[in-house]
């Protein structure tokens, strides 16, 4: 094997992650027009080109030269520097992802999802868990096998939660959502007998879209996201997109009745955007161009908005804007009143609807049971059962239907197992990264005054400049010394909630 | 050879233009975005992914297989029926394109495109030709060669034209703008001669954008452009784009001091939109589904645009409705005045901003310098002083240097022969189009009840259903019983300004 042929190998490589970009960006672009305005009977033309641009994709990845010459720079890793080592194990990764499952059994797998996420559509309208069940059953067979062609380590599940959070297992969210269980359940259900409910009627009152437009526009500028590299517009789901990273956009979505929801959607999906905003440039031109894992990703979302945005220091420095803007519905309303009313704590059934404190208890539900499902312990069939069981335990209510309980997701229809975990380690991340971020900063004192900047500045080094360069237990141990720990988390929800609520 | 071989060769060729198809649409859309809103930032990212677009597309084309393929389907074109061999014939012709010529010399040559496009900006900016001269004269060289490599009929320059207008010709041109230069302009002479100006100045007072959108909108309506099928947009100059049957996009630009641009380039751009919206759904999944040629093309925004919208008969019915939108600049202006105002003939050295009478003569003196430049008559070196000369011949007026004069046009700088002249085809397409439609349809009574939909559905059937499938001389023949006669764009030039006039 000669260093000419390593050296065409790394070449092909570069170019071929070049196309497999760009071909991301097309497709990217395709998903930003559909959802900020294309006339929806351009449907057909545009998921004809999505579908396209994924054939090339897939051709592009999967072939005997790319299969060649990566087997040949994984033989040379050692001779290969930082970006090109991870970019050559990520596609490695990809590649056994794409080729290791029998053909004919994954598009089998495919077209049984399409039609799964209809029926669960179906089923979720009906409330009738029934309609859904045998698909379920067939999507857990397929994964439970695509597991063994993939080949996992320990629990078959650490396959599928590292398809989301690289390096992540079970044995480390166990301990993760043991401690959850154990701080976080008692937590809610004192506040929950106290009964003490803050005043929240003045964040429904009548607030015009325009001027909200303006205040999620503010709001991003002062948390430091630049406005010239990226743009904010509305889509019904909020969500946030990173092209380039001179080309971050988000959206959210504004309610005429409702002040919080834009705005923390703005805050939210804006912690999304900076991150993707302020990546190293000299990763610009790989796939390493983007978040390092779906709770990495999300541990910035939440930052921003939950530990920074819904703070009680941010809001006694925003509050005299917004009331400014908004002079008729928050008359007389002071900062403890409007910290209260936005930090609002009551179980729900709706996930996406759920609280700062009660949003990690959805998650751990969701979590437990595709452990379950994945080992075998929970039978689909007792899905509705458990699901409800578990509603009770942790949020102390029941759900009346499928429909607002074990229907609810559209996650398991797609196959998603493996994605849900990791919204709560974003939070749980959040935590433990604001926690050492305020050894070196005053954070309440910066929030006080409007001043992102030296969090963001901190963010920016220690996590967004990787990119996913480093992978999430590599990367919070480098910043903080030790890998993901829930205590930070339980910590912060503790102290916070116990404060509101006067605990 | 077996049937199964050109079976499968048809389908292989089927496969292939879906896939054609698709990248378009991917790229159209990043051009879509770019002009409406993407933060300048990402021109690099963009550009990057339009590129790899490309090259997965000229692979798609230019390979072995493709090149057996249509080489049988050429053998087997009795058996194929109109739509596949009519597409067949087209693809033949777009891979002659890209394959006779040899792969360095048309990179080369794309290298000296790229430069001399900057350099004609700069060239122009400082006003200076001598700058741009050595670029024009090498680009007109490639051109020389590159029709011996290519082939063509008769006169080297029917090769470009023909890039542009399927099989119009030299021979056919020189007839059409004889007719011109003898009847237009004579015509405008004498208007000069009249002296009597239309009053303008209302039509430059406080229009504000949002009213502008508005009168945009309900035109489109009243045209016909469905816009549940696509949408309008503003962008720095107004296009149309026609990705899909169901998504086509037009855009307009809002000047707040002026009343006819942005309504004048919606009935404008609407008209190629409308186009595009009604062809037959059977070439949907085809390279077919699109206008035939860019004069065929310009024909349906011209006849919307002048032939239609800037009737006497339409404005006495648009006006009171543009009187309620606009009270203030408009009180007083009765349908007289704004007729004479939005018709205005004035000689003027730019040709984008042209009247409608001096149009066709700007497009004159260029097809006559390319004719030239093509077969060694006019020299590169002699050509400010030949463009000024024709200026006045024909405008009577005279540019005071080479950005007003022959550094105008970007076309040149990029290589684009034989585009210029479809301006005009556009225009006397229209007027014929206008003639045989006048004998089946009451066109003016339409326009005054602002009633197009007769006008709509005649173009619909006679024109737009076919989009490519008819190319330029064969639909006109079909359509009026002869090829294009210059005869009615000059009658109807003549008999609408004569009457302005009062001649």
């Amino acid at each position: 094997m000669t260093t000419g042929n390593f050296k065409d190998a790394l070449h092909r490589f570069k170019e071929g992650q070049g196309k497999i970009k760009a071909l991301n960006y097309a497709t990217s672009m395709l998903f930003w027009d559909a959802s900020t305005g294309a006339p929806k009977s351009g449907a057909d033309a545009r998921s004809k080109s999505i579908g396209t641009l994924s054939g090339f994709g897939y051709r592009e990845v999967v072939n005997e030269q790319t299969e060649a010459d990566l087997n040949l720079l994984i033989d040379h890793l050692d001779e290969l520097d930082e970006i090109d080592r991870v970019s050559v194990l990520d596609a490695k990764r990809e590649y056994d992802k794409l080729t290791k499952i029998p053909m004919d059994e994954f598009q089998a797998y495919n077209e049984l999802i399409s039609k799964s996420a209809m029926i669960w559509e179906d089923a979720k309208e009906k409330s009738d868990f029934k309609m859904f069940e045998p698909y379920l059953e067939k999507v857990i067979n397929y994964l439970l096998k695509f597991a063994e062609y993939r080949g996992y380590e320990g629990h078959p599940y650490n396959l599928y939660i590292d398809d989301f959070e690289p390096g992540m297992s079970v044995d480390q969210l166990n301990v993760f959502f043991d401690e959850l269980r154990g701080r976080v359940v008692p937590l809610l259900k004192k506040i929950i007998d106290k009964g003490d409910a803050p005043e929240v009627t003045f964040l429904k009152k009548d607030y015009p879209k325009q001027k909200q437009d303006e205040a999620s526009r503010k709001l991003l500028g002062l948390m430091g996201f630049d406005l010239e590299r990226g743009m904010l517009k509305e889509s019904v789901h909020p969500f946030t997109m990173g092209v380039d990273i001179d080309d971050v956009r988000l959206t959210t979505h504004y309610y005429e009745d409702d002040l919080a929801s834009a705005l923390l959607s703005t805050a939210h999906e804006g912690g999304h955007a900076i991150y993707e905003q302020n990546i190293d440039r000299k990763l610009q031109p790989t796939l390493l161009a983007t978040g390092t894992s779906n709770g990495i990703h999300e541990s910035q979302s939440r930052i921003y908005e939950n530990n920074f945005c819904k703070s009680h220091a941010f809001i006694s420095h925003f509050l005299p804007y917004l009331k400014s803007a908004f002079p008729e519905p928050l008359e007389g309303i002071d900062v403890e009143t409007f910290y209260r009313g936005i930090n609002k704590v009551e179980p729900s059934f709706i996930r996406i609807e759920a609280d700062e404190l009660t949003y990690s208890l959805h998650i751990m539900i969701r979590y437990e049971i595709e452990l379950g499902l994945i080992d075998g312990t929970i039978k689909v069939k007792d899905l509705p059962a458990v699901w409800n069981q578990k509603v009770k335990d942790y949020l102390g209510i029941i759900p009346k239907n499928d429909a607002e309980g074990v229907l609810q997701d559209v996650h398991w229809s797609e196959g998603l197992f493996g994605y849900f975990p990791t919204y709560a380690l974003g939070s749980a991340y959040a935590a433990q990264l604001a926690h050492y971020m305020g050894k070196e900063i005053d954070i309440e004192a910066c929030l006080a005054n409007g001043d992102f900047a030296p969090l963001t500045k901190w963010l920016n080094e220690k996590v967004h400049q990787y990119g996913a360069l480093k992978k999430p237990n590599e990367l919070i141990e480098l910043i903080t010394g030790e890998r993901l720990n829930s205590k930070y988390y339980c910590d912060y929800l503790e102290e916070k909630f116990s404060g509101i609520y006067g605990l």
